[in-house]
């Protein structure tokens, strides 16, 4: 078994089922004795919270999409630094609801930004930081918002865009699964959750990480 | 006489007396019928006053140094986006307290950041905009301790830093002026207001930009 520390990242459109599967994989890493570390990205450091509030206060609606990109990469470039990079350092296994492949999907694909300029703020923001294993849960636009409008949370400035927009969001994360094989797992985030955790808890026996 | 909008910014160390020459500078433009836009950076947005909030507030004292210059780019990108883009399109004058060569000597020269990275950062954050004219108001860091004692301003987290980086930041602004000998002009800032006044007349009317 190794012990050494893992950053594991969890992706996908609103509703697909990733927070959830945080919370699982968490709990198969615990009971085979690992320390880990929850987090969600942008939050959980005091600044990555404060940027995180501006990300999604429907105030500031007049954002650019450029100044967006480069927030997203102040609430990460936080995150790893005071969070990620001890954690891993002291062998410790972090799972992140969400990280930098978000952000290419989202405002790379999403907002049609250029790729180029997106992918090299993420990696200053990100410290040159790759995560070991990214799940990518796959789930239609139209399941994202069913699911969504179930939960009854108020929509952000995210959850306004239209449907298009997510099309190509979705496509986004399923191009970046394709770019980095090793990486990346897709799974369908329409099938029930159990058979979801099941193929999580086999991918980490696969790849020796318990 | 030239009628195109003219982007300046005016750059130095706290207590340089920059301020000042931007009120000065505006009049000046003012009495020649300018429109003239008087912009801070950080700041002058609603996106840029947040961000300048998380920069100086000293209950961020935990931020890591690349964090620190991805928050500049931020404020930077959205002011570019919201103010100074749609102002030179109209043919309007702006000037603006610090731009990014307060990035690349602060938290480059500074804090001895990788200067490729604060450059590709500025950059992006600029929208790849680059001023017009930059002047460079250069003060001693023992000139600058003064003024600002004798302000009676609380010190934020930016001057709490230790005399040695402020030597440092003021090299970093001399090699900027040395690396962009047409875009910068420095000025000695130790000299009266209104000599330097005069001096920013000449240089504005070499320029034909009045």
């Amino acid at each position: 078994m190794d012990r050494k520390g893992h950053f594991i990242t969890f992706e996908g459109l609103d509703g697909c089922g990733k927070s959830t599967q945080v919370r699982h994989t968490a709990q198969i890493f615990r009971e085979q004795g690992f320390e880990v570390v929850e987090i969600r990205d942008p939050g959980s450091t005091a600044v990555g919270e404060a940027a995180r509030e501006i990300l999604l206060n429907p105030r500031y609606a007049e954002m650019d999409a450029t100044t967006e990109v480069l927030l997203f990469a102040v609430a990460r470039s936080q995150l790893v630094a005071e969070v990620i990079r001890p954690a891993l350092d002291e062998g410790k296994v972090v799972l992140s609801d969400r990280f930098y492949d978000s952000t290419t999907a989202y405002q790379g694909y999403g907002r049609q930004l250029n790729l180029n300029m997106v992918l090299q703020i993420n990696a200053i923001g990100a410290h040159d930081l790759v995560p070991d294993l990214t799940f990518i849960f796959d789930i239609s636009p139209e399941t994202s918002a069913e699911r969504m409008a179930r939960s009854g949370k108020s929509p952000d400035r995210m959850e306004n865009e239209k449907l298009a927009f997510h099309q190509r969001v979705r496509r986004g994360f399923l191009d970046i699964a394709r770019q980095n094989p090793d990486r990346c797992r897709v799974l369908d985030g329409h099938e029930p959750e159990q058979e979801i955790r099941k193929k999580i808890h086999i991918e980490l026996l696969k790849r020796h990480y318990i």
